[in-house]
C-alpha cells in the first residue's frame, strides 16, 4: 500500500444512529487527473479488510487500457470509515479522553460510510461522478451512495454484492463475532487485542471467499503427503497475515456496520430503492461466488431498470473478482468507455 | 435419544498412531431383529456429533414402510470412538489416571473408528451386511469400513460424503480448531472446557451445513423488522444448543478424525480401493450442498464400479439428508429391497 492522502474534515460528523464523531480523517487515493470538465471521476469503494490503494490490492485494473485507465480517468477512493488504513476508526484518539477508542467506537452503518465518501468528494470539488464501482462491501457502499443521489452518477459497476445484507451474508458475519467473542482479550484496551478469535474470523472470512472449488483447486496435498495438510497451514497463515496488518476493534466495527446494509431503510424498501437507479448499470456475479451466488446477483440485475447482467466463470469463489481481471476487463472496459 | 445398549471390551484397543486404549465401551442401538439366516443386518454409521439413536436423529427413516423398516431388516448403529454419547471419548476414565482424558485422549483415525465398529459387528453375531449406510463423515466411516472388507457387504448407500476429506473440508475443520483454541479455556481439565469457542465452531458448521440458499429461505427477518437480525440469534442458538448436549475434546478428536480419512491409504490410492467395491452402490448428493457438491458426488460415483448417482433437490444444504426423508426413502426404499 502507497501513502494516501489525507482530508481533514473539522466539523462534527453525525452518526445514522444519532451519535457524532467530533471531527474525522478520511484516507484516499486518486490516480489519473481531474480534468477541466471535471466529468471523468470514477469513484471505487473498497471491500471489508482493504485500503485505499485501489491499485495495490485490485491488480491489472488501474493501468493503462485496463478498466480504471488514470490517463484517461480520475480514480478516487477513499477509506472507510471504522477501518485500520488512515480513515477514522478504532484506533483513532478519541478527542473525548485522548486515548484510543478501541471497544468505544461508536456503532457505524454502510450509510454512514458513504457520508463520509460524500464529505470527500465535496471537498475535492466532484459533483458528477462518471461511474461509481463497488465490489462486495464495496458494493454496499455503491448501492447505498446511489440510492441516495439517484442524479449524480452516470454509470455503475457492482460485482459480488448486495442492495441488502442477506441472512445467509449475516450469519457469517455473526459467527465471525462469536469467533472473535470467544477470545478473552478482545476487549482489552490495546490495539493488538482479539488477535486468535481473529484469526479465527479471518479463517471463516476464506472459506467463503474461495468456497469448495477454490480450495480443492489450490490447497490439494502433494501424493503421498504425509503430516499436517496443506488446509490447514493455510487457514491459519491466512489468519495471522491479517493479525499482521489489521485490528480486531476496525474488523467488528465493519463486521456491524455490514449487517445494517439496506438500501431501503428510509426508502421504501429495497425494489423501490433499486427502482430509482436509471444510469447504465452492470452486475457482475462469479461463477462460483458462494456469498453473493450468480443466482442472487441475476435477481439484483433484474430489480435495476437499466442493468446488464454478466457472470465471470471463475473457479475462486467470491474472491474471483479480484483474481480474474482478464474477464473482468474485457467486460467492463468497453462498459465505462462507451459513448451514450 | 433413547437409553443404547453398551458393549464392553476388555482388552487393548490398538490405534492406528500404535497407541492402545486400555478396553473400551461400545455405545450401540438395534432396531428390529435378527433374522435366523443372519441376512436381514443393515449398518448405519452416524455423522460428527450426533449418537447411535438412528430413529432419533434421522426422522422417517426408521419405521414401518420406510428405507430403515424395522419389520424388515436388524438395523444397528454404533455411537463412534471419541464421541460424547457413550462410547469411550475424552471424557471416559484413563484407567491410568483414573481420571477423565480430557484433552490427553489419543488422537484417532476414521480407520480407528471402524475397527471398533468391526469388535461390535463379531461380538453381535454379525457376518455379512445386508446393507452399509453412511451419510457426511458417516460415509466416511462406510467408504473406509468397505474398501477394508469389501466382501462384508451386499449393498452400499452413501449419501453426501465423499472417500477422502477434501481440501475444502479440511479447512473447514481447521477453522473451527482455530475458534476453539481462541477460547484459552478449551485445555482445562472439566467437562465444559472450551464452550464458547466449541459454540462459534458449531456456527461455522451449520453455516456449511445449510448454506446460502438454506438461511436465506429460513432466517429472513420480518419485513420493517428492528433490531437484532434472526440470522444472528439463529447462530448463537445453535451454538449454545450444541455445549447443552457436547463436549468440546471430543468435538476437535472427531474433527481431527474427519481430517485423516483417506481410504487409499495403504491400499494403492482412492481410485483403486474405491475400484474394489463391487457391490450395488447408491451415492446421493444434495442439489445445494457446499460441502460435498453434486459435482464432487457425482466423481465419487463415477470412481465406484456398480454406483447410481442420484440428486435430491433440496435448498437445506448439506443438511438436506436429514430433511428430505420422501425423496430419500423414494430412492432408498426400492434400492434397498431389489431382489438381486
Amino acid at each position: 500500500m502507497s501513502e494516501p492522502k489525507y482530508f481533514k474534515y473539522d466539523e462534527a460528523f453525525c452518526l445514522e444512529s444519532g451519535e457524532r464523531l467530533e471531527g474525522l480523517t478520511i484516507a484516499y487515493h486518486t490516480y489519473g487527473k481531474l480534468n477541466a470538465s471535471r466529468d471523468n471521476v470514477v469513484w471505487v469503494c473498497h471491500a471489508l479488510t482493504a485500503n485505499s490503494d485501489v491499485a495495490d490490492w485490485w491488480p491489472h485494473t488501474v493501468e493503462a487500457g485496463c478498466f480504471l485507465d488514470p490517463d484517461k480517468w480520475f480514480v478516487v477512493c477513499a477509506n472507510i470509515l471504522g477501518s485500520h488504513y488512515g480513515t477514522t476508526g478504532p484506533l483513532s484518539l478519541n478527542p473525548a479522553t485522548g486515548e484510543p477508542y478501541y471497544g468505544d467506537f461508536p456503532k457505524i452503518t454502510i450509510r454512514d460510510i458513504v457520508n463520509a465518501h460524500r464529505l470527500l468528494a465535496d471537498a475535492l470539488g466532484i459533483g458528477e461522478i462518471h461511474t461509481l464501482v463497488g465490489s462486495s462491501v464495496g458494493g454496499f457502499q455503491a448501492t447505498e451512495w446511489i440510492a441516495g443521489e439517484p442524479e449524480r452518477f452516470g454509470r455503475l459497476i457492482l460485482l459480488a454484492t448486495d442492495a441488502k445484507a442477506s441472512p445467509w451474508a449475516i450469519a457469517i458475519d455473526e459467527t465471525q463475532r462469536m469467533t472473535i467473542l470467544a477470545d478473552p482479550t478482545y476487549g482489552e484496551r490495546r490495539p493488538d487485542a482479539g488477535m486468535a478469535g481473529m484469526a479465527a474470523a479471518r479463517a471463516i472470512g476464506l472459506l467463503t471467499y474461495r468456497g469448495p472449488e477454490g480450495y480443492n483447486l489450490s490447497q490439494q496435498d502433494p501424493d503421498g503427503h504425509q503430516g499436517e495438510h496443506r488446509a490447514c497451514t493455510y487457514q491459519r497463515y491466512q489468519g495471522e497475515k491479517l493479525c499482521r496488518r489489521y485490528n480486531a476493534y476496525s474488523y467488528v466495527t465493519i463486521l456491524d456496520a455490514f449487517d445494517t446494509h439496506d438500501i431501503g431503510r428510509g426508502r421504501g424498501g429495497v425494489a423501490e430503492a433499486l427502482a430509482r437507479i436509471n444510469c447504465p448499470t452492470i452486475v457482475i456475479g462469479l461463477s462460483s461466488d458462494i456469498i453473493f451466488t450468480p443466482a442472487e446477483m441475476k435477481k439484483l440485475a433484474q430489480s435495476i431498470p437499466n442493468a446488464e447482467y454478466r457472470e465471470i466463470t471463475s473457479p475462486f469463489g467470491h474472491d474471483g473478482f479480484l483474481v480474474e481481471h482478464g474477464q473482468l476487463n474485457e467486460i467492463l472496459t468497453p462498459f465505462i468507455n462507451a459513448k451514450l
